[in-house]
């Protein structure tokens, strides 16, 4: 192992994508030298992070009456057809299965590449009358793009490991409607609940999900002021229930077609908890989800090894009773120094050094991850002491990245500003626009940035114009340099 | 929704195939008329079911130093074909990417159908030196075989999506055997944990895993007398570590090819559930792994809707402060005799019904799902009845599924009678055999079923001869009808 991050201790957003590469492989989350291009293995104490995670969102569905299904990985060629938008979108990304060993299919198989095609037709199974409605299912699995462009751990793979993706039917498009924006405040949560912080626009039509009304979505900014896209919600209207056959009996006896919604969070959250939250010295994970919460580190010294021993036991003992995720390092073969690098590199949120002073006053050394600050600590009021820094850290983490992100945000009157603005610090970029498709689309063209949408509330905007047409502008719209 | 089970309350062992179809659909595991041909849906309360399961197997894996890690589901092909055994066996029953989009791609891609040849050259990258050793790894997830023989729900199916793999590498071959025997005690635990019965035999050398030295596997009884195995265990030699060269520096400074086991338990393990404790009113499920453990049922009666309503209530948060999956079944629109057939149907152990003579004398009224019987319980005692009867309920699912498979379990001297018991009860017949493997091929003909190996412990049998050759018997060998 070579030692990139602490060596030079430089600020590591101007190298982003190395900072990136080198802590998920040295932190051991992800090991992508799998022998294709996009694929990458989840190690031991990646997939334990990644659990803890995706368990947030399974949590925050099942709270909202959203049933926990696993739907099959492959879909046949013709039900990945029947929306015509959608296959149009999808036939060029998808992985496809010709043979089952040495046999041609009669019908081609799609690895899927999302899952709409193949929860409807179950749905039209399910679904009669309209007491069977709403039905909201999610499932957690792997999808697969075939990526063309360069890939990039967790950020565009061709194994999408960890995708959510909720789908619903509803009995009116109201209620559809009214779905979607439950499912923005359940990603808000769970954003919040990573500490994340976000911006919710409102895609334009060019960008939105192939066979969807409209599409919403979340982005957060990196720290190369690049945007990530970390969630999506889709208004589907009756685009799937339609070819799909979704229809239920209304109270009058007449029948109807299901309205639907999907919504996808995929492993870009776990991307942008790692680079929001990390630093030189690698990650900083939120106590919330970090596999381990608290490391207990003795600090050996000579004649006193057996009752440092005792107090660190006792210590890592005191804090598992409390409900803490806590450990202890006993390996002989390396330093105190060389764990705290470990651990450091590792994220794990909080440290507590046991040596010989800290045994003499009863007392434990609390050390943070995130602004690495040491603090002397009397034992007996060790847990109360754990559970408010804990806390403490997650409000920090979170003040901090809001912090930053409004500070990457920045309003444009015209092309030029907005064109400086993306060649400095990036970020989101707002400049006014008349909702126009072909003025937003040479907006794209001239500042050479995506379009990331309106707002989703309509800020009351001061009087400007459309950069393109000179027009009265309606809207902000967000522009940005997208991953 | 017919009601096939209840009316006749037939035998269901005599029409066993039906009547799993039926239990899986109805009580709402697995919904297989997805229009793959072996690939089916989860439904909520089966995926509820499924992972209580998995996560045994999980804690065990666990405890004994397994790191859970998760591995692409895509193989190249040169790399499936590195073992030479290995791809023989497999080419034929995987299926092939061969285009991503509309581009061929330059090597074809297999979804494994097993994952030694997709974590040995990770681990080779893992492993330098005898500290690396021993690495202990397993993943869940789905496996794909092409199965060209009629597909069964869970038990011979094309998406397999619950395959838990655990894959281990040593310094020595003797290790490697070790570890061999800690993943039968392991396996033998966890169907313990499932109260299902099994016995363990060494697989005959040509029915063991491709790419293996030998193969160890578990396999129980079903109702139609038809044999299912439900776990293997293999010892891989140096036959993966040598052509995907791990190798390790041994403490004198030589180096050596690991040696490596790998293990598998599918669903086939939860199709045994459902059948060896199931019967004619659906499931009968296990507490430990029951989605809902209790159902509370309130039998309203005029005049005294409130108070039974409040006492139904009281019980199942009472039930809950004490750590049980506890329900109330609320719903107004079907009577308590439907609701008692559905949560029959559904395999609930217990279910708790208080009507006006319960609430009158303070107490409540247990019926057990295995034995259909019903017990009053004063209030005050129901936590404790709760949990002795659920410990109850296990010990004697267990003793009833043992009892019923060493009622299966045949001695035959001959071929004669061997056939004799195959066209009668079936289940595991053993018969003395020479070990020699051109008579245990010609034996598996005469009589039309399988040799499922010897015993794993050799027992002390009486003097008996082969009855295709005449030779003295080293053992006993298991033959039965298998899945």
């Amino acid at each position: 192992m070579d030692s990139k991050l602490t060596v030079e201790r430089k600020k590591w957003s101007e190298n982003f994508s190395e900072w990136f590469h080198d802590v998920i492989e040295r932190a051991e989350i992800i090991d992508y030298r799998y022998p294709i291009k996009g694929c990458g293995v989840w190690l031991a104490y990646g997939l334990k992070f990644r659990n803890n995670i995706v368990n947030i969102i399974r949590r925050l569905l099942d709270q909202t009456g959203h049933e926990e299904m696993m739907f099959p990985i492959l879909i046949p060629e013709d039900l990945l057809a029947k929306e015509a938008t959608h296959i149009r979108s999808f036939e060029d990304e998808a992985y496809w299965i010709t043979h089952g060993g040495t046999t041609p299919l009669d019908i081609k198989l799609a690895l899927r590449p999302t899952s709409e095609t193949a929860i409807t037709p179950m749905v039209k199974l399910w679904v009669r009358s309209h007491a069977d409605l709403p039905k909201k299912v999610f499932q957690v699995g792997s999808i697969f793009r075939y990526e063309t462009k360069a890939t990039r751990p967790l950020i565009r793979v061709r194994e999408v490991t960890t995708f959510k993706e909720a789908h619903t039917f509803h009995a009116t498009h109201e209620e559809a409607e009214a779905q979607v924006m439950e499912a923005v405040k359940i990603y808000s949560q769970f954003l919040n609940e990573l500490n994340l912080p976000f911006v919710v626009s409102r895609r334009p039509d060019w960008d939105k999900f192939a066979g969807a009304n409209y599409s919403i979505a979340f982005d957060t900014v990196f720290p190369d002021g690049r945007t990530l896209q970390i969630g999506t919600v889709h208004d589907l209207g009756q685009n799937f229930s339609k070819p799909f056959e979704v229809s239920y009996e209304k109270k009058d006896g007449t029948r109807e077609y299901a309205w639907s919604t999907s919504y996808g969070i995929s492993e870009r959250a776990i991307a942008a908890v790692i680079t929001v939250h990390g630093d030189d010295r690698g990650l900083v994970l939120p106590p919330k989800i970090a596999p381990i919460q608290v490391i207990v580190v003795p600090i050996p010294y000579k004649g006193m090894e057996d009752k440092i021993y005792r107090n660190s036991k006792e210590v890592v003992e005191t804090l598992k009773a409390a409900g803490f995720r806590a450990e202890i390092d006993l390996r002989d073969e390396i330093t105190p120094g060389s764990k705290f690098y470990n651990w450091e590199l590792r994220g794990v949120p909080i440290r507590i050094e046991i040596g010989p002073e800290d045994v003499k006053r009863a007392q434990v050394t609390i050390a943070r991850r995130d602004i690495l600050e040491k603090v002397k600590c009397p034992k007996k009021e060790l847990v109360k002491a754990v559970q408010d820094l804990s806390a403490k850290i997650e409000e920090e983490l979170k003040n901090h990245a809001w912090r930053w992100l409004r500070d990457h945000i920045q309003r444009a009157e015209n092309l030029k500003e907005a064109q400086k603005m993306l060649a400095g610090k990036k970020g989101i970029i707002e400049i006014p626009w008349c909702e126009d498709n072909d003025c937003g689309l040479k907006i794209e063209e001239e500042v050479n940035a995506r379009i990331l949408g309106i707002p989703l509330t309509r800020e009351k905007i001061p009087f400007m114009k459309c950069p393109i047409c000179g027009r009265t502008a309606k809207n902000l719209v967000r522009l940005g340099k997208a991953y």
